[in-house]
């Protein structure tokens, strides 16, 4: 943290929020198109997904509830919004595109909650959050990317909604190292604790023999 | 721009959206906390909120739709949420505390919106984009404080909300540069297009010339 | 009106709300299974669908924003909610579903917006919000079924939202005529004119001509 | 319920949402102005508030969260919406007014939350989801009125946020007694439980027992 930015601490931000009683897992736009330069990929995106699957490994055997979310716009254009009006290449993620796919290595199995979403939050305009709260969460482990974009979003609503936000920092990814370094930074002075990925799992583990204790 | 962030520019990220029909402004959080370094404050907030006096006023005389918002809690703690945690001064700004007033330069006359708020959207679990829509405004001009904060949560969900957000550059401040520039690239290649003040006046005052004609 | 409905003549409920400056048509959930009594069909949804033919075709030359909703769920339960377990043969709309679909009468054309719901307001967690603001408009006409049910609730997230809503009486329909009625009144009380569809067609012809003019 | 209401049985709506693992009470608007016939009040709206001293009371109690709603707006008018647009009188309830504080049988205690808001529905446009949901709140108990109005709205967007609704019968009211009984009759089959006070507190009582042991 350079001089400038000790003004965060004077002003006492980056408290943590610590896990609640129970948590669930959201895996945010690890699509293919992220996962391809030519598209929206590049940076530290790949080793991202790659580490994230012990993780979503983990929250499977925890039973843990788990929602992943694509990106995906109608062929006829009847849905495109500012959003795609700002990233014309959206367009191209329809139902059936594999760019839209979950990837390979993350794929979700049936029962899984897959969200599609036109947006960068997974909350706004969806019922993500109705999912979770209905289910009891009141914690959510964060992975995805990209970390500036649909990460970024996710985690500020995550904590609008009422959920804590755990931000897995070697789980999430960008197009570009500075705004991933920035987006953490920013995450964790205001909405979200950051935790490296095998503390995490740790951390899962005590809360799930505490359930069960 | 640094040769990393290149990729912003090869997959066409930063389409401008450029104005619609009608514009509302909303003022972010320009209140007395965030122009005091010793609570919320520093950077180049004051800088901002003193170019931003000239574009109120031009707004008011164009009679355009006017928001504000203060962050405000209950003195009792009865409404601390995830962000009062994370940052635990904000319980400061209670809805006497001169603290969350709205700065005496830029202070709302009556009839003029002032939206009380808990987080750092001025949009999520808030009445704003009804507001808004009702009034039938489809671009919304935004300033305030911080740029890495409440500005960027607020120009997202603008977007979001079906608003053409137009970040007045010269008008938002942040208390720490590196965000703030940090924040501002996103905002430019993702959710909003970025202005100057004058520009900004400039291209209002042709809205308004075009709706009289 | 009976002696005992008299209080809100009284308290002075009801007052008109007009039409605004653009209108958009919602045409909610008038799908094959709401068409047929075995499913979520009765009363007098087949006589609405009729009656909402030529108000589509109106709406259509005069190229206002046109929305339809269709009630979707995942074929593997991975979305069920609340909604679902309180009526559970919900469960069988899947998106390949027949039963699923918008009634021919009425069916999209490419380019229209089909939005898939979840619940029975057509706003709550979805999209549709900001859609219409997007589009400037501010008058939401309103037709489909059931009107005790996803209409009342989608009227109500209209006004909510900031959009003037028209009921259009007779192209609203219910599986029982109570339920209809009953909706109707409190519909008209307390968030939405209710107007005939000639009355509707007509009123909105002239919105255009203005337009035009 | 009449021979055409049979429709709902035989089409499988009305099934049970039972209790799930954390509890709160929603205390919707049940303010002064609405205990007056001369305004908002009537019907059994007074009998609902004497009935709810004692639910208030136990799950005062049972340490349950809490939160009661106001309709609370601007004395200068820049608030008002289209709700107002449709019940003017609705401005007078601004927040000095006594005819907007909760009535003194169930004034809430410091630490309660008391949310202000402008439209019907208790969630919209408001963080109260959020603050039961950080809570690991599963379940609403919900008292208030009126029930063809603002109960009603909030019901169902508890149900759309993820909560299960528990409405007490004996314990909303309204104005006029038809709106009141046709209001049940939706909430029964489509979004919530109904239940008599007594059985809700006995009920209650098991879960705290439950969490106990």
């Amino acid at each position: 943290m350079s001089a400038e930015l000790d003004v965060y601490q004077r002003q006492r931000f980056g408290q943590r929020l610590g896990f609640g009683h129970r948590a669930g897992l959201l895996v945010v736009d690890f699509v293919n198109s992220f996962n391809d330069p030519a598209l929206f990929g590049g940076g530290n995106i790949g080793p991202a997904i790659e580490r994230s699957v012990a993780l979503l490994e983990a929250c499977r055997q925890m039973k843990l509830p788990i929602a992943f979310t694509r990106l995906v716009f109608e062929g006829d254009g009847s849905d495109h919004n500012l959003f795609v009006r700002k990233v014309p290449k959206l367009a191209v993620l329809t139902e059936d595109a594999p760019e839209s796919f979950v990837v390979g290595e993350l794929a979700p199995v049936p029962g899984e909650f897959v969200l599609r979403k036109r947006l960068p939050s997974a909350f706004f305009g969806t019922e993500l959050g109705a999912h979770f709260t209905a289910k009891g969460v009141d914690t959510l482990v964060i992975i995805g990317c990209t970390t500036s974009g649909c990460v970024r979003a996710s985690v500020l609503d995550a904590m609008s909604s009422g959920f804590r936000p755990i931000v897995v920092t070697d789980c999430v990814g960008d197009r570009a190292l500075a705004p991933h370094e920035a987006n953490l930074f920013d995450l964790g002075q205001k909405y979200a604790d950051l935790m490296e990925r095998d503390a995490v799992i740790a951390a899962l583990a005590a809360m799930a023999r505490e359930r069960v204790a």
